[in-house]
């Protein structure tokens, strides 16, 4: 049993810690946190279904103030474990990373982190094997997890020449007070970070895209106009995309009208916080333009970058060599591909 | 063991379904859909966790169609139950009384109806008594049942003369398409149904209110003005509400900033769909002006009337004629209050 | 002097009235519609700026009752007329023409109807010579006719082979009421009919496309990947489109930030109502991929078609024969080009 | 002719100019900013309507590299002007108030400077005579300038003697990049400061309040509830706001749904950037709770404090000693009532 710690229980930290409990050959140590916050709260509510460690000793001096149970700090905790998943805000986890060296262990951090902090720049299905055993690896950002999936699920298929994506970015999470939009797209200078990190990536494929956040909490749409080196038919498109256990290919026939309706129908299937790890393709949205093949998807960006991390344990870890066990491990773990 | 099925299984019937499964001393037959929806299909996915039953044959037919397992007619099923919980889209159930009522069948509707589709308009706190024994019941609409919660609980203590409303609404549910609003307010003609639905329910206070729609869809928002009939301060009115075992007394301080906090704060707590039974009210907001007591609540529309949807199962079959004992064994079952 | 009358004084409607009024070689004899509303009253409150004329008689009574001063019906004046711009609600139109052809009249059409209704499908600067004489014009709609002026502008350059385009569309206009989206984005099934437009338009090019609706009233953005016929560099496309009058080039570095910046900066200006004319492109979202430019713009969906509008007269009536001397009378007359 | 500078070309800054440029018995020397915006930008592509002079010598040499003409600077202009309107962002002009006593001059001071910067809080209808003469004013928020004109306007007839108010609050201005909500409402601690300013402005009244913010951009919304001196009934309310010039009383069967219906309603009266002076009542919702008044208002907050800050003007310079006098000069040359 691989022992992993979470530290920073916020929006990716709570989910990270969900799917850990989920793989049966990996055991959740704990979960670190470093304030009083709503996500903490509810682990005192829920009766501590995980124990909490502080990050520092007034962080804990807090939670006993409020009443949360601590089981001790970060540091005491560090010495059990075998890797962390660091789902710190961006910028701190860099700053832990010294730590965790100091401690001789390996950390996965997630994408609000600079690419510099980690060894590897990973996505579980396209470069697994770059994982495989390395220290420090940085999981792609939710909207770089989710397209990569997709491109590299027909890069593997008929190979994939160049990409030209749209991202409409939901700009920001349920819950959130500290930031969003009223009544306004808002335009990024292209081109986006995710057509850059797609092609560190998958570095054979020439990527560009444009990025507009909306006034939306409900996951991103990305459109994805691909330049196949081989013919490819829409239809077939759609067959290798039902093939993927990380995908889903709805229908708008089927009531699944956008975003609104994905998350309400995770939270009908009574997924935890109405949550999905898969991306969804609308089947209705993937047309031809003359050689090219465009499609359009869905990414839950609360939960779509979990199962990579969990990949990312496994390669770092080598607890499997062969990408597709690894994925498929994870995959049986999680659920994903069951409702087949 | 009292037999209870619910029609219509949308997005009350299935948190009623969910919410009548979990009482120890009633069994949920089945539940019953018309169309292929979002709502239907995540039972096929979950498995059936419950029967499915088809309004009519043709309503059969497309399930079949889908690969969804029906387990019969709504006229089949309606012979081995002992009440029904109508949850269909308001107009419908009006339509169903007949039928329940030539199968013998106790009945209880949504507030989507009209008052004359029952005999008695109720609501567990307020109302219990009117309800016992009763063939068809009525529930107050989500923003009035968890106003005459919070009214109810300050009159039994000092006496309430009237209260004036402010309705600040949510104008759709995640997931709705057919209904929204962007970028505007708007206002309705005055008084507020609301208000008049509590005069309905507690006859011996004057209410009147305003209702403006805002676009988003985690709760509705009410202000309250109450005039009460002896004095009483802002921290007896706040220690009334703390004793309430569907009322939550929530701080601005303790990151509960409004509507969108208090959804994230009941999904992290693992609530299926993130669904809340209790309203809130923030201690923040309780202020005094002359004798009257101003303050604000949070209501969740998806589920706030499950619990008092129950009051009424036990109210109509008489499974506990006295009122605290029953709304006290629907939230044990429940887990309201437990958290405290 | 060429007589104009408008039927419909709707958003269209308002907007194209202001427009032909401006022409100097154009006379406004007035504007027609069926209902009292907003636009209909302001007329009013501004003491008739335009003179009203009733659909039919009852509507003739309700604006009577209203207070509001008509000087006839749409019979009577539609003798007095050399054209129409009809800008009725979708569907509305197709009646009319059967009243214009009776009466022998020209009109034109605007993007809600369909096809059909006309002669010729027009857009001033990418067919022009196809409306030379035509009795019976129809416009592009809003996004196609702002898409459109960017593909022709490149087009002319260098040939356009084909085009993929993601339109992220304003869901209402601001004051709609009757429709709206609430925290989701709608997804449409492809190929959109922008996409398809623009082929009826330019059977020269291929084009394909998604559409997603979003929560904001304030403009649309479309990203549009070209493929080129000759090679062109994204300095180059910025150059052509700056030549443009009816194109902006914005910058986010000068605060515009998104549709929300734009609308802003109209208002400051003191356009009417906030309007623009000119669609805007961002200069920091023109990018490269392999051969192909990709490009994001802004279309101002309430008066985005008037210019083109106007240029459909010209056409019709043989105003002006050479294209570009119709598109730069209306420019000139619309103080377009002017601020450069 | 009194000599008027506007410091601060912002939101608030532009429409004090337009206000202040229309009075007849007013001139504007000119407008001053610190920095390169869109609203300064505006300027120039509008041919310099208003003299621009610069905050400081940086914000001079950057207005000259964007093309944008300058008159001079702040220093310079102070010496030839009677008395400065300061709608710099809050905190500024607590700083420039030192700069505008050293040249001798008066100042009024917009809403979001603290009242310690002034000698005098200041509403044109409710407390005029006190700002007779005084050297800083300072001028009463967007929303509470709005409700005292209406509670102000009832007190005058039958004496107030308590409010309790609900605040539905836009959150951002069109155009805000910088503040937004998704999705959300936000709720503040009570009493809101607008009942705590209404009671400096007019202490015979007894206030409380509760606010919520809502993701919208076109104007606030507030419930009043006024418990009234002597017995009014709701007509009698609906005729005395009907008197009041800057007040204006809408029904819903006109098609003013909300707030969004009166900005669309101000974008076809043609009035600059769709602003409107007059706060809006909505007869449909002016109700009766005991002797209690109930009635809800818009706020145009862009440009509900235009108005007063230039009754501010007339009272600082003693224009006009009477109350009704100053204020209808004001309305008069804002074309204010004329509609009626």
């Amino acid at each position: 049993m691989v022992k992993v710690l979470v530290v920073g229980y916020g929006v990716i930290g709570q989910r990270l810690a969900d799917g850990v409990a989920l793989q049966k050959d990996m055991e959740l140590v704990g979960v670190v946190d470093a304030a009083v916050t709503l996500s903490t709260r509810s682990l005192k509510e829920k009766g501590m279904p995980y124990k909490l460690y502080a990050a520092f000793p007034e962080a804990k001096e807090k939670f006993e103030a409020a009443g949360i149970p601590v089981s001790g700090l970060l540091t005491d905790v560090l010495n059990d474990v075998d890797i962390v998943l660091d789902a710190t805000t961006g910028g701190v986890g860099a700053k832990n990373k010294a730590l965790y060296a100091q401690h001789g262990k390996k950390a996965i951090f997630q994408g609000g982190e600079k690419n510099e902090v980690a060894d590897v720049f990973f996505h579980g299905y396209a470069n697994y094997e770059k994982g495989l055993g390395a220290d420090f690896l940085k999981l792609t950002s939710c909207n770089t997890t989710g397209l990569i999936r997709a491109v590299d699920c027909l890069d593997r298929k008929v190979g994939i020449e160049k990409v030209a994506i749209t991202i409409v970015r939901r700009v920001a999470d349920p819950g959130d007070y500290h930031r969003g939009l009223t009544n306004a797209l808002q335009v990024d200078k292209a081109p986006s970070h995710q057509a850059l990190d797609l092609m560190t990536i998958m570095p054979h494929v020439d990527a560009t895209g444009i990025l507009v956040h909306t006034p939306v909490t409900h996951g991103h749409f990305i459109t994805v106009v691909a330049t196949p080196k081989k013919d490819i038919s829409a239809e077939e498109v759609i067959a290798a995309f039902k093939e993927h256990d990380r995908i889903r290919v709805v229908r708008l026939e089927d009531g699944f009208l956008g975003n609104a309706s994905i998350f309400k129908y995770a939270r009908d299937l009574g997924r935890p916080r109405g949550d999905l790890y898969e991306i969804c393709v609308w089947e209705d949205t993937v047309v031809k333009s003359g050689k090219d093949v465009m499609f359009g998807i869905h990414i839950p960006q609360e939960s779509v970058t979990i199962p990579e991390s969990i990949d990312g344990i496994r390669a770092a870890l080598e607890m499997q060599t062969d990408r597709l066990e690894a994925v498929e491990t994870t995959n049986k773990y999680l659920g994903l591909g069951a409702w087949k």
